[in-house]
């Protein structure tokens, strides 16, 4: 939690309060703040600045002298299209992609996603997720998230549109170039579409491809899930 | 796993026997082998390739034909030195460098490492994450790790020494030059200096300045250890 992000609609108020226990516990334990101290604040969708603590309750803490001048980061011209992964690894890539300033987060079926993950809790919970990786990444315009249960009609009807403008690549162990080779002759891809565990099958590689996708290898290698986004968004800062 | 590592000392036996439990039950419920199959297996230290499942019992898997003609991916050229992480990502890190490729990885303490830290029994499993990471990563050659408790000799000491044969830089938020313009300029540095949560303190960047580190940042965003490190390494293949 590198800013507290504040949710409040009224960004023109120069004084809030915080109730989320979240923010409290790390203001009172990690950053070991007290009444007079400044801290570093993010309004929702607008800018980064300090505040002031006036007042410290258990379940609430009062800001006052809010400067708000910093405008948040720019994101990534980075859309990742990521076949839906286990909900234990969802939080963390959620979290990362935010952090790192992901601009447009797509997750998709494929044949190697288990039917059940589409059901997980974890589903519910995207905006807590968005809302840690803000605060770790300093940020405060979350990335926007779109599910997609079915992976040809997605394809073939949305992201080929895409990859008409934009270049796009699937990353696959199989294909003859490397990342690092076709962006150097092309640039960074603007669209990166990344499987889960086991990755595409050829099928799903196939139609990517047919619908403008170019294929790409990571070198010989396979990393994790979060491992491959985090090790491909990294190219981008 | 997307490779099974075999630890047997004898490589030129053509016949082995399993028995990691985690091993045979990856064979059994994830890749969903009997006898028969072929099977991707590596020696460790040694070559990767094939082997045929002879025999399989609850607790005891039988190799044999086996083929192992391919040498284990190069590593990168890149020693990690770490600020000794929290134990609950130590074993996500150590398995995610060793994936990847870090040649050589060195724990050392810092200011913001709690001295608990040290006394975890994680620290005695890195063989174990290590093997993980070899299996994640299709490699058999295990990084060199080296645990340094003690910052200032070791910068003093030894850091001082390889920062003359080779290009050195610490991740620090407060730098003037960013990672990418620095190895635009210079290259990828051979040596990456990565702090804990909360980041090294103004006396660790100054003595590993003083003893050949270049400070470089890493953009406005500030991310996880673990994302940190993937996003960095992931420039190096």
């Amino acid at each position: 939690m590198n800013l507290i992000l504040l949710d409040q609609a009224e960004p023109s108020s120069a004084q809030t309060a915080l109730c989320d226990p979240a923010q409290i516990q790390h203001i009172r334990q990690v950053l070991q703040l007290g009444v007079g101290d400044h801290l570093k604040v993010g309004q929702k969708h607008g800018n980064i600045g300090t505040a002031v603590i006036s007042e410290m309750r258990s379940d609430q803490i009062i800001l006052t002298d809010m400067v708000l001048t910093t405008a948040p980061p720019a994101k990534l011209d980075l859309t990742v299209i990521l076949a839906l992964p286990r909900p234990k690894v969802l939080r963390r890539l959620i979290m990362d992609m935010t952090a790192i300033g992901v601009r447009d987060i797509v997750l998709v079926n494929s044949y190697r996603t288990d039917k059940s993950y589409w059901q997980s809790p974890m589903l519910t919970r995207l905006d807590e997720f968005v809302h840690e990786g803000l605060q770790q990444g300093m940020d405060t315009v979350p990335p926007n998230i779109y599910l997609k249960k079915r992976f040809k009609p997605f394809v073939e009807d949305e992201l080929s549109l895409w990859a008409q403008a934009q270049q796009a690549v699937v990353a696959h162990p199989y294909a003859a170039t490397s990342f690092s080779d076709w962006s150097n002759r092309n640039g960074l891809p603007q669209i990166l579409c990344i499987g889960a565990e086991g990755g595409w099958i050829e099928y799903e590689i196939e139609l990517l491809h047919n619908n403008g996708c170019h294929s790409v290898n990571l070198g010989d290698r396979i990393l994790r899930t979060e491992a491959a986004v985090n090790a491909l968004c990294g190219r981008y800062f």
